[in-house]
């Protein structure tokens, strides 16, 4: 599928670690369907990643890194997109998201509060980062989209995903909040999309995730929905086709967050 | 527990039909609690129900058949209330439901729309009519409380409930746009509790209730709220400690409306 | 804008009256977008409107007749589309709403319920005619998207909207359930779109609507969606850019339903 | 109105500063319905506050202070509470926010960050340090209830309420959050309740709250709740009549956020 999308249509893409990240398949999606971008990411997790091949892939396109929670970093980001595209961007990716609480183990009721707040630094207080430079360098187009991904931990208990649910829930709170604001000012539109699991890199080593991701598919009347349907559905928001729809929580999930009771589950519970 | 939390307080309380019931419960405990009552029922669910042993166990309160599709009787219901009381009333309890699609065994994909405009007029366009009469007449009193009991299948799918689900949908809406009328114009609040499954005549012969009712149990903290639970936090929202709560719809679950998965639904997926 | 989205897509489109309609701006935009359709409408509402001109202008698609309360209509309606395509179809809009209470000036607490009755009618249960239809004669492609229009009054009291309200939340209700069955079955997806208010032919007569316009206006960030751009979104959810959204209320409201109060309205209570 | 509601109940109470407060109605309340408690402040806010007139008015209740970001502090409180009853307690009041940023100005598109950490740890975090506590020494009788009390701001935009509406999203979450696992272990119950805005020293000197206060009385059909009738409903919730009510957010607002516009609003924008 390639549509011309995005032709014309300039960004920066966080969060490409590697080719099971869904923001790696929303820079290859972005890419065929006429994009340009600029990758970033943790210097950290650059080591770790092959954002580089990503990189060639696409064309060349640069890959500044930026830590999420640096102003400076940010700031640097930013000058360095806006000199590179000669001007403004249309589009942004923010797939960020680290609990030190989860790394290390401590349950939600024994959460360590310096990990907690770095949880929140991390994984929502940088968008509000992300944000506030692009609004003070207006560095986005009239209409331009931002999306942040999340997950449905923030309405809803997954006891496991312990205070990266906190996180997520600030996170869409920021989205709403500056979505207002920049709306007002600027046809900024700012909107979370809640996907459902994956098996990226961070949950591949999750104790209980298989589990956890046939009880999600089996909710679904669809079927789990994966990284590379997700990277479709965030270049449809990304696109002039989505316009007027700002400050909203959409779920990508296959029907999973108003599924009661599946009847599969059901079953499980017979005998 | 009894601390006259309804002394002086008269009402209605629609849906008795014998001690499994949700509003059989709730008029042992409006009684106990200090209220004055009338009960009432379908003339057909009269028959099979045990209704005057209630009435006298509640001290000899009047019962008043009223078909609740039929404004003459929602009339004459109303008429004899305050003729009984001599005056207005303070709550109304609608407990009410039914689904010929259900009974006969349609799936919600074959419905009979015939059937299906039935479970609409019954469990839900009936909570329009109960206060429609009760506006015209003018029969609550200012800061009242009507109740009507829902489930959670009006937000997410329960692949059993079938079109009672749509009909719950439809209550909570009215709920909310006469709850907008009355409040303005009489101070009058209504609100739905959405209750936990449990175990009632109607539930006790459907297919795979008790599998349903396990899931439930174990989806939610603290276990699924039973039929005296739910008639208690129904006498809190009858008494004046809730006097500004209105159009909301009010979960009474255990906390299963919040969970996404509990530690032992994902034990089922294990193996 | 035309992007080949709907390239090879064959679809029905219900509801295109004149050119204020959304139907028909969906049907002018998928038919710009590369898709076939049949149009259809109430023999009543075609003898008022000018769809035969829609139909000219999209290279003389079919315009078939059918009432949305007929199970005959609707089956001809199926039978003829899937005869003309020589197979089955990908999308269909389902743009229904009509209350004889609100046409006859019935104030909500008046409801006359023969009215009421066929507003649910008409409005809510098409819905569900439409999609029982398409299911017994598997008349929807995998992954074929299904999108109706609805409004945020299903959510929140507008008191002129009436029991048009109560509609929107039962046509919502039927999405999300028939959404679980025929995702399961056939991955056909079903969502609605909650759309701005905007003026239409319905609206155009209604007392007190300009003033709502500005007010809803005044209230999203990125002021009223309209027509044209909710055609967009419409499309975007037809097109496989979204294949894993089901079972979704989608706010297309500039920010609307998110938005508690705006600077312009508390401004509007200074003095 | 006294019921003996919460005879025998005990409980600790944070946050009454003066008699404008919230928390100071729910003292005094509380003390009339037969509970026992302890009352806590910020030692900064004791100083400004008359908490001890409180404490004489309520029979002499402890006073400790306690900055509910230092888990020393929070140690203390609840070694203290206990020692005083011989016991655990059965009930929580949470009534904390305050937002360096709002006191100092600061736009919510030019937050400090120092600031906004300290939003989140003052507002959000300080419930999960307390329920941490309470949980590691299990402090809190089984069925025991703990409200903390929020705003609409935490789902919809009010652009005055800067960072306190994400302080509030993620106050909400954690509520939830921590009520699961609190619940599965001790069937402790949390609830959060969402609040009418009320005039308190807080909201006394922001610029334009009177206009507020005005725009969601016009809004809510049964004008804003006090805090009299918070206060009562603070105490439903903390009775046996709603045990099974865990991980909620409870709207007491006069159904303000169920009204989508009121005729009062709509007015304004004629002419």
């Amino acid at each position: 599928m390639a549509n011309n999308l995005l032709k014309g249509k300039k960004g920066i893409v966080f969060g490409a670690l590697n080719d099971m990240s869904i923001a790696w398949k929303v820079a290859q999606r972005a890419h065929e369907e006429g994009a340009e971008f600029v990758l970033t990411n943790a210097p950290i997790a650059m080591r770790m990643g092959e954002i580089n091949k990503l990189a060639e892939a696409c064309g060349n396109v640069p890959v500044i890194p930026a830590d999420a929670t640096s102003m400076e970093d940010i700031e640097n980001l930013f000058d360095k997109t806006m000199e590179h595209f000669g001007g403004k961007i249309d589009f942004i990716l923010h797939s960020i998201g680290m609990s030190p609480n989860v790394r290390k183990g401590k349950h939600y009721t024994e959460t360590n509060y310096d990990f907690y707040h770095k949880t929140m630094d991390i994984s929502a207080m940088s968008l509000h980062r992300v944000l506030k430079v692009a609004y003070e360098k207006d560095a986005i187009n009239d209409w331009g989209s931002v999306i942040a991904l999340t997950y449905i931990a923030a309405q809803r208990v997954f006891p496991d995903y312990n205070d990266m649910a906190d996180a997520k829930a600030l996170l869409e709170s920021i989205s709403r909040s500056f979505g207002y604001h920049y709306g007002v000012k600027k046809k900024v539109r700012i909107n979370t999309i809640s996907q459902s699991p994956v098996m990226t890199t961070a949950g591949s080593g999750v104790k209980g995730f298989d589990e956890f991701l046939a009880y999600a598919n089996d909710m679904s009347p669809l079927g789990n929905a994966d990284a590379d349907a997700c990277a479709n559905y965030v270049l449809s928001m990304f696109s002039d086709y989505t316009r007027y729809v700002t400050m909203q929580n959409l779920f990508h999930d296959g029907g999973f967050s108003n599924v009661g009771v599946s009847e599969g589950v059901i079953d499980k519970f017979k005998q």
